[in-house]
């Protein structure tokens, strides 16, 4: 091989090496299969403060897709799906976790989470005594 | 420089070169500001067939973000964001292009679009008379 062939292979080889843990699945492109081989779960979650989704404006907004793969903005996308998967879908099933320790302040925090969950819709609201205390429910969906 | 510390620097010029423009908009972390520099803008769109959100099984549903940057499952997600903002986040501004045909056949699809456009909560639905006629309002936002 002569000596510029084996730098381009070698190049490739580091670029696919470096960017191919990077790209993974949030360049994972969801594509339903023609007689649909999975049902959609695709969500937005936001969060304010405030006691009720009604009035709180959203003060941060993130996405969670986790079929087929997971992916979005949301910061633990691959541990939220499994989370998700692990309570059936059922966010009120996210309990606050042993050992939290938060304040008892009350500055409420609403969460909001909506969307498709395995083909069926969502639409859910849940408010929390403080940050802290939204961050100590589950391990990671509502902590964004 | 050594020969060695020339090749490292090498390849990580060239895995930020060859990376660096994949990774793109997909992996910037949206973060607010510590006053709020920007609002969220992050949704959900589904489709299914029939007449009514309320009675449909969405078989699609992708996910779009616009702020920071674009990114999301849906399949033109910067195109999307800037027809948005084009329409001030109006989906009921995006309207039929001129020269679409589409048959008459009346099989009717409904899309839906939940979460936050600039900070503001959107929930919304329209019904089309058939999935041709859905894709030929606005240019690329239904088109999923």
């Amino acid at each position: 091989m002569p000596t510029t062939a084996r730098w381009a292979a070698t190049l490739t080889l580091t670029a696919t090496a470096v960017c191919g843990p990077l790209l993974g699945s949030a360049h994972a492109a969801p594509s339903l299969g023609p007689s649909g081989l999975y049902a959609p779960s695709a969500l937005v979650l936001t969060m304010g403060h405030g006691n009720s989704a009604a009035t709180v404006t959203p003060e941060r907004a993130v996405t969670l897709n986790c079929a087929p793969t997971a992916s979005g903005t949301h910061p633990a996308a691959t541990q939220a799906c499994a989370e998700l998967r692990g309570a059936g879908g059922d966010l009120d099933a996210l309990t606050v976790r042993d050992g939290a320790v938060c304040t008892k302040q009350f500055d409420p925090v609403v969460v909001t989470v909506d969307g498709v969950w395995q083909g069926k819709r969502v639409s859910y609201e849940r408010t929390f005594a403080n940050e802290c205390v939204k961050n100590s429910y589950g391990m990671t969906v509502f902590t964004f």
